[in-house]
């Protein structure tokens, strides 16, 4: 006679996991897989990305800020492209250490988000791992058939648009690694809790995935730094631009810190992890794209223009001259 | 004027991974998502689950051999559900001194396995890591609406069949764990070579997964330990079964360490990495099921039957007494 005895896996599953599994097609996370059902004319639009302890996040963050970094990263690529978020499988990967406070932590935070972004657990595979916690989320979402808001649909003359502000996160890295940042930037402590608070958890910007879809010419978000991300999307659509750096929006935070160290501009621009959109919109969409997004409470900023040609986006300084960077994106390579 | 200069994992993406991501769904791996259109009237069956190094695999572990594990252990899945592959999203977290070299092989066995499969690549993530290599891949495959084999489906009278042989895998890492283990069990070297080779490489049934579809009641891999995932499967079904443990096909070389060691009849039972299919078929479809299962060339054999009941299934020793089991499954936690 064979006993029903729970491995460790089974365990961590139904304790933490279970509860978040609300979708029929996650099958009470009970099956091997899940099967989703996707609604007929539609495409799925398909994401993954891993967050690594040490890397992505620090080893002390607080669990359920973690799980919601983990998540919102991959939903904020669901936004750029103008998809509505379905569900996600998660791959974690766990050191023996593990305490049942941060998987519970964790679990919270996640069904928190999994909740607010209508994004519901749909499977998942928890290992052992003798290094860092590591996070890979695959998130899935749909809209109508052939309608993905791609990189490559930039067009000359077309407006260079920018969500919220930039730099807050690579600021709030900063401020984590370099204790007496805040201070010579002269912050205020709720600059300098807002600049850490971005780097802690993203705010994805999937309302407004849908006037995305409806009206731009092509989007990403913004993760690995402005600059280079923004290079990319030009490539992507055979065409260059020009962008106003001076125009490129900042939390007061981010405008003091510049203004203490004028050498941060680089940071703010090219440092990673704002998850915000930048996006091309044609001139005669354009009313419509910002009434849209003001209906959502979402900030918005033109900040440039495409232009013909395959050279790389200039950023201009306030003189009209092209800033130069050491580097174009954040790369943990 | 800025540089396009490529980061580490934008040059790592151009050079390995590129050249595997032929699907137009995969959109050259230049946008953020991929975006996949489902045929009409079908169901999108989705699985995730990663392999870290030191713990599912060894790291001297060829790197190709490697990579054919980390799609196989998902396709696996795919095929006990009764889908059919579609592609897949790869999160690859690689430590800092990884080699060129790894990476091209890595990608080599990728490419090899997704082509084989039909199976390619259509996006992912590549990350540092302070830890070992880890590698989590989502597969996606899909069938006709409603049609994935569920764990769940088992009914009394129901006869078990398993794919394959049992307990190669386990048995192929002992003796990569313990160098005096083969000349233990008088293994010739063919058959020490194979158990290796089968826990190194698993060989999923995606040959079978129309068949499965088609005629099984109830199916899962069995990737934790054929009692341990059996169990999981009656549980679902909210049965009960006799299995006649002798019947439990084995290999030569896995007759062969039995024989020699009968307690390693435990580990052959319970032990993972077997990448096998576990079903139940109704009486009425079996000669059906089997003759379709015989077209594919994969061994099959029947086990025992599903009987009334919730008690955990039953192993029966040649005698008719039930096994008993120190544990039912492998699990790393």
């Amino acid at each position: 006679m064979t006993r029903r005895t729970p491995s460790g896996e089974d365990e961590i599953i139904a304790r933490y996991f279970r509860p978040l599994a609300k979708h029929p097609a996650a099958l009470g996370l009970i099956d091997d897989c899940a099967a989703l059902t996707p609604a007929a004319g539609s495409d799925l639009v398909l994401k993954t990305d891993a967050i690594v302890g040490g890397v992505h996040f620090f080893p002390d963050d607080p669990a359920d800020k973690v799980a919601q970094k983990a998540l919102r990263v991959n939903l904020s690529d669901l936004a750029a492209k103008g998809a509505k978020p379905e569900g996600f499988l998660l791959a974690l990967a766990l050191p023996k250490e593990t305490e049942a406070g941060w998987l519970k932590a964790f679990a919270r935070g996640l069904g928190k988000d999994a909740e607010a972004f209508g994004c519901p657990l749909l499977g998942g595979d928890t290992d052992r791992t003798p290094g860092p916690i590591t996070i890979a989320i695959t998130a899935f979402g749909t809209l109508p058939r052939g309608g993905m808001v791609l990189r490559s649909g930039a067009k000359p003359g077309d407006r260079v648009m920018v969500t919220g502000t930039i730099g807050d996160a690579a600021l709030g890295l900063v401020l984590r690694q370099d204790g007496a940042a805040a201070a010579r930037w002269e912050l205020s402590r709720r600059e300098a809790a807002h600049l850490g608070e971005r780097y802690l958890v993203p705010q994805p910007r999937n309302v407004i995935a849908e006037a995305l879809r409806q009206y731009a010419s092509a989007a990403m978000d913004v993760s690995d730094g402005l600059v280079g991300d923004f290079t990319k999307l030009c490539a992507a659509s055979g065409a260059s631009a020009e962008i106003d750096a001076m125009r490129v929006p900042l939390s007061d935070g981010g405008r003091r810190a510049i203004a203490a160290e004028p050498a941060l501009r680089e940071r703010v621009l090219t440092g990673g992890d704002d998850y915000e959109v930048v996006c091309t919109v044609p001139p005669k969409k354009l009313a419509q794209f910002q009434a849209a997004v003001a209906k959502t409470g979402v900030p918005l900023v033109e900040i440039g223009v495409i232009t013909k040609g395959t050279a790389p986006p200039r950023f201009l300084d306030g003189s009209g001259k092209a800033l130069t960077f050491k580097r174009l994106s954040f790369s943990h390579f």
